[in-house]
């Protein structure tokens, strides 16, 4: 039975990478490293027969109890419970956002790059999406706020401004304090709201603290900040939440999926509970940033001594992904086609614009292979691009 | 800290309902008849790291497979796992058909009276939404094809057709076979989807059986059917599937949150596949029925006997709801005001219509409450609608 399945479409994984290749443009975890034990100790405790029933809109309030404790503890910012309101992940929220802060046709501003699949869910909204410049601090808040002076010339103004603040995707760039001070004032100054993705921000590799997550700004009124445990614990559980102030989140409760249905995955918040009570989830993400870490060093080194020294990065510091910035003599899309014929595949600067700006960059990732996996995907990269003495070659 | 947290707004289930009211309005489950014993067995059988995943779009392929065999044998017609993808329950599996389906604007045929709550997510999408006659067959199939041909005559044409097929909500009628064949012949001739809303299908009190799902004709290709666990199960999983020839199916893998996040609530998924595997779901299922069953027969002999004449109704033979019609003599809103003032609530007719049509009705329910709640709901019921003797006096 399983053999006629396997010529169906019925699939198992969301990602089927083709027999001997190696994906280091994948964004995912390694399925190894994947917490079951916690999850199944945690699951094995379901004790309440109420978490059965169609749940509070905001999410269960045990949920949201130990989500402000434990983001207390490592946000090093008072977490306040009722600020918090429970989600099935970053994609669901960022979602929920469109259907509650836009109306179809609204403008709204992200980062060009951005995480590319966000622009589908503004696809989804028939948003009009904006690109905003990045450089190594981030988005370039100066830009934005020109772009927002123009926008009010024509008596607009946007429905929100997406940002990936720390660690951002794909390019690695931390938003400094002084912009994430500017992009609030500009988001009181223009009345929006700041939608900060902040999926990354608790997975960091060095002993320096980014600064505080935006989040932090929630006093403000006018910042929303996601977050999930797709990045520091696992995918599968489908949670996270919108931390803001309640005027802000209230707006969720006429959401009419959480009217209809209750709170989104009371199942996965109660497993959440204890893992985050027993402290297990503190000790995973301690576990995996260190693993990240040595990931990070291995793979920087291995980069390094590998490509043609006019192939640009900097070394992650946090996050997924390595953002290599390519020589103008090297075109993005032939340097993919020689990376596929040699068994090893990453993703194209363009994908991550929301106008096809052709960002001459790809963008690698660490995190879903091992040691090995990653030695070998770099030396296959290596013949791809041409090796370190391809430019005088 | 628990006396602290009543004064927030940190809640624990989304419905509170006042000291010492009794609210036969409200559509859930009670509490004490939720699986908890299965869903921690299930629960703890957690044993496949691919579930911490990202996952398959279409929803993890075990669970399709399983729900697949087990639709084949309570539905009487076979169910083909790849005609499956998997939900985070009806109500975000509606709001996914209006996003894949619709646009901003679109005409979308809903029946009059319809569970309210829908109303909520079509206003989500800017939808344009247009009512259609129900009566004890169900929605009234000659009316749609009317407003059918004049859309036409506008050049327009719907973008579905929402029905809730059997043992509707709010009115307990069933779409008659004849009603449900000249629907898709209507989706065919007109180019429309059916979205049929089978919530309540695997809920029966009668040994004669529904005609067959609207699943049964996924292959005209033009309908869709929603089911969910909610019902049959634990709305706590928040899991459902839509049912569908792949054709219809495919656009779902292009949703933002589906895209970016992976198959929806793999975690519950896997706890239902446990569920139905064991035999588990159909044993509950059975039960259940049971129960409600038992149930109806009570509460429409309580409401014979407390209830004036001329207040009418059917005895719901599957579903949630008993409809009761009243007399032109009393008001609806009149009436739901004694309601409360005897510490008894309910839903009043107007509530489930798009269009404010003030039904003469009310809606009541069984399954949130064990007898003696129901009979004493009923004594309250009784002094609020003026008794059997109110119709003479």
């Amino acid at each position: 039975m399983l053999g006629a399945m396997a010529a169906s479409t019925i699939r198992y994984q969301q990602v089927e990478i083709p027999e001997g290749m190696i994906d280091l443009g994948l964004g995912q975890p390694q399925n190894e490293l994947l917490p079951l034990d916690h999850v199944r100790r945690a699951a094995s405790c379901i004790d309440r027969i109420d978490i059965l029933q169609y749940g509070a809109e905001w999410g269960d309030g045990w949920y949201r109890v130990a989500l402000g404790e434990y983001l207390t503890s490592v946000y090093g910012i008072a977490v306040d419970p009722e600020h918090l309101f429970a989600t099935n992940g970053n994609s669901q929220a960022l979602d929920m956002v469109c259907s509650v802060y836009s109306r179809p046709g609204d403008v709204v501003f992200v980062e060009d790059p951005t995480y590319f699949i966000a622009l589908r869910t503004f696809a989804d909204h028939h948003l009009d999406v904006r690109p905003v410049r990045v450089d190594d601090e981030g988005m370039d808040v100066e830009h934005l706020a020109e772009l927002l002076a123009a926008l009010r010339s024509e008596g607009r103004s946007p429905a929100f401004v997406h940002v990936i603040p720390t660690f951002q995707n794909p390019t690695g760039a931390t938003l400094s304090a002084e912009r994430r001070a500017r992009l609030v004032a500009l988001s009181e100054e223009y009345h929006f709201v700041v939608v900060a993705d902040e999926v990354y921000h608790l997975l960091r590799y060095t002993d320096v603290p980014p600064p505080p997550p935006m989040a932090a700004f929630d006093g403000s009124g006018t910042v929303v900040s996601l977050g999930t445990f797709s990045k520091i614990f696992a995918p599968g559980l489908r949670l996270g939440w919108v931390h803001g102030v309640p005027e802000l989140l209230a707006p969720f409760e006429d959401y009419g999926v959480v009217t209809s249905g209750g709170g989104l995955n009371p199942i996965s918040g109660l497993i959440a509970t204890t893992v985050m009570q027993e402290g297990w989830l503190e000790e995973y993400r301690t576990s995996l940033s260190s693993i990240y870490a040595g990931r990070v060093s291995l793979m920087d080194a291995e980069l390094r001594a590998a490509l043609p020294d006019d192939v640009m990065w900097t070394a992650p510091t946090g996050g997924y992904f390595f953002w290599l910035g390519l020589p103008a003599r090297l075109d993005v899309g032939a340097v993919r086609a020689r990376c596929l014929d040699q068994g090893v595949d990453l993703r194209v600067g363009s994908l991550f614009s929301p106008i096809g700006t052709p960002h001459p960059c790809v963008r690698l990732s660490f995190t879903f292979y091992a040691d090995d996996d990653l030695r070998e995907g770099v030396r296959r990269l290596a013949r791809a691009f041409g090796g370190r003495e391809a430019r005088s070659g």
